[in-house]
């Protein structure tokens, strides 16, 4: 299948390999051209705008930094917009905001295009893994198209509708709710460790004997360990999550008071100047606040 | 072996009975008389007193609602601390604060008797099963004299340490983290139903794909069909373990304002005399906040 | 002096009218043409559109209920932008945001026009005594140019620089501070009278001896008496600034706890379809959540 | 009169001065007794224990840093208690917790003594000055008596009620409402020195013209300079009393949400290491939340 690909940063990368070793011809855009190196030396072709990367895909992916980045490679003059053919689909597989995805979806459709919402879950391991999720929401037969990409990069998809905004609340929900687990960890670790206790006994007892799963494992550890770099996913791209997930409230009218309290811990995070650590990162902010210094010693 | 026990309450009940079954010589005690009816038929002796509950047992376990009813069981005139034998050991497993604790710990000491921090996880259900898991903490004999009543509840036990504060602080802690996770569940499912989601959805792709928990998969459950009742565990239960985790965190010195917003909701709904259902009844809390009537209907 | 005036709600009328009043010959334009008849009956003209409102104005002012009511008047067909002179002046009264503002202010230079951002202090009862405050920022020549309209409508202006954004920022910035006055009343009263105390009392403490603010006096009062319509400025309204006072901060990489929260129990209140009453009604938020009932018998 | 004078703090000396210099006879005391210096220069006793202070004396006042302080001079074996004669008044004039209060009122009625809750509104300078605002509850007889102590430290008492906790609550009350108006100034000055304004101007907008209270002028201008040293009342102390707010709360069951945040504000700057300056120092938590450098240079 004829593939575009814009965005070449630490999840479109891992991901473009993946669809040349499944076969696609991938044509691959990104502004700082030096990134689609890799991409180049396995066979994909380098082009100079985004409408370039959309002329002649069957689908075109997008996955960028944020929601102002999507807007605009695609609506740009040389964009995904203009270049994309009658028919064609493009994925949007980046977190980004409701209104931003309901933009897209209503200038895809005007052009007689197709769109799906297709965010991803999974940080840059999983990607290389082709072991992400997809949480695709569009026209039935839209994603339908868009299933040979889903399947190299990710080991399974949740269809959630043909509304494309479904697709963009349910990962806005689900990060905050990630998020949120981290904060709770953060917190809860910065308690015990005042307490003189090791954070791997609370591990074990919380996670190991009752919540057992693997995401507060992995990040119970990270905090435990301050091994805050390099980032798996960052906390300025967690500031950015929970903003969206707290305007998707706004516009529908929900009440989110630990979203707001999240954000602010991400936002308190990035303005001290750790928006580049992991969003584990939330560990520093409860253990500084908690007037504990790194328990790695130099910090 | 002699086993005391004080406390019949939804989970003391179970365990007393796990207590008999497996061939334990139980003594109960419980303000309350007619609660003990259960352990009466199944042929443990009750008594008029915690004194006489403890008077002669190997080791004497309280199971009790708060801080306050294990205080006063302890030191009243007729409590546990003056029918204790030198030697004994007394293993609190309801879950309290950690000044309380220490309180306990260094009562007994002074009285020649041991003391054992011993609080469990694990709902009614679990207790029935035999299926809690104990958090134990106290000098090692004295843990070691009250295995056979943690075999008996229970299907394992993490020892972690000999200072009784140290099983407080490492449970009321995983309360914390438990709490927040239902918050978060219960604000994220306002979110999509705000969206006209189904939170199924939700609970599909945070938990089935990234979070893994069966934690998770129960209390979503739980909020998305307002299956409140009967309560596993009380609003007002909850609220007050995080009160007592907001305490400890003062003592120590560290900041959890996640813990603070939480423990608000909890005080919301137990104001608005909600006390009494299930604590994933935060979920209501959210609901309402958003504006959402019921979605089972009449409420 | 020409004056167009665009927007007849609460503000707008009593503005307009001591416009004229004051001696101004002056133009009115409102989407719902039926409240521009206090005006046209003191002899405004009444037109088409915000450009005919514009169209011959030495200063047009907007005062609208939010950012996209005064877009929509600015940048339509038959707009502001269009209707306006070269080198008159748009006045925006309104409390808007800093983007919105720095697009508006852009836009008319761009144009050859000039643009004050000129947000007012003061509830409709203010408007009618021409005793709002006016907070203005803009080149000076403009400012001054507008100086006519401010006298007639406030008793005094703080010129708070040549950047329309600086008045935005500082009138959100204040909203805020004056929410969060209200919102610690709330909390406060409701906590007095769960302790069976009249909140008169508290007042009295508080604000006669320390505070000694006549907006803690009446908001007290009006919380107190939970006499919270007719609203002089309504909860919705309120929410829709402390959004805006946190879009600030978003941009400008401030944490504002405080402001999150009084957001979200602004959120709380007009989910629960309360946005019509006085924001002051963030004491209804909080009475309820205390599990009291109205202080006025039947609510 | 004679008066016994517990406490040589902050407050307890001017306020031990004033009462000399209006005449009374007064014998002091205080566990470090360096501190008794100042008052026995101007004539007063100085004795060995609460009890000889309280021994003979008409009122006995005492006032210390917290409940733990006052609990101890009162019941321990030479204390206030065991000294105070039949029918002379224990007047309590720190800000303590309303258990506590109700414990001391019980504990004097019990011994034939009288009690009245009567913490003071000021600062150090205030108390220099005999101008300390008196919050006084406990029986009308009884606060009568204390009337020339009250009349010696403040310029006036609001006299309200017979039951002594009324007292606590309303300053508990008053103060969580004072630091929530220096949290929101706090937040505010950072947004406008984030958009790079002098946060003057902010409280020549927001004060001067809409709350009008020297409170907020003061606090205001504390913030802006970074004058936190020397403290006039210290963040500890802010921490305490919010605190003492919450536990009101817990006991009565009020939700007050913006106490649990502004509680955790202090909290942070207290494990920080900032306990010892002013409360107006939740300046210092904003502004380094925000990544603003000190506006003073060095810090």
């Amino acid at each position: 299948m004829k593939v575009g690909f814009v965005g070449q940063g630490k999840m479109g990368v891992p991901m473009t390999l993946n669809l040349i070793w499944d076969g696609h011809e991938v044509t691959v855009f990104n502004r700082t051209r030096e990134k689609t190196q890799a991409a180049a030396e396995e066979g994909a072709r380098v082009v100079e705008s985004p409408a370039q990367a959309a002329d002649g895909a069957d689908v075109v992916v997008t996955i960028l930094s944020d929601d102002a980045a999507v807007e605009a490679v695609v609506f740009a003059e040389d964009g995904v917009l203009g270049g994309l053919g009658k028919g064609a689909v493009h994925a949007s597989m980046s977190t980004i905001g409701v209104a931003t995805t309901r933009r897209l979806a209503e200038a895809h459709q005007a052009a007689g295009q197709g769109f799906v919402a297709a965010p991803v879950f999974g940080r840059p391991e999983a990607a290389e893994a082709s072991k992400l999720w997809v949480v695709a929401a569009g026209p039935a037969d839209m994603v339908e198209r868009c299933q040979p990409v889903f399947a190299a990069v990710g080991y399974g998809v949740s269809k959630v509708g043909e509304d494309a905004t479904r697709a963009a609340v349910l990962k806005l929900a689900s990060n905050f709710v990630l998020a949120s687990a981290i904060e709770a960890l953060a917190e809860a670790i910065a308690l015990v460790r005042k307490h003189g206790i090791d954070p791997r006994e609370l591990l074990d007892v919380v996670n190991t004997r009752v919540i057992r799963s693997p995401f507060y494992e992995n990040y119970g550890t990270i905090i435990t360990d301050e091994r805050y770099e390099p980032a798996g996913f960052s906390l300025e791209l967690g500031l950015k999550d929970v903003t969206l997930a707290l305007r998707a409230a706004e516009e529908s009218g929900a009440s989110l008071p630990l979203a707001a309290l999240v954000r602010d811990r991400f936002q308190t995070a990035v303005s001290r100047g750790w928006g580049e650590i992991d969003w584990a990162g939330l560990g520093r902010v409860s253990s500084d606040a908690a007037g504990l210094g790194s328990a790695r010693g130099a910090d």
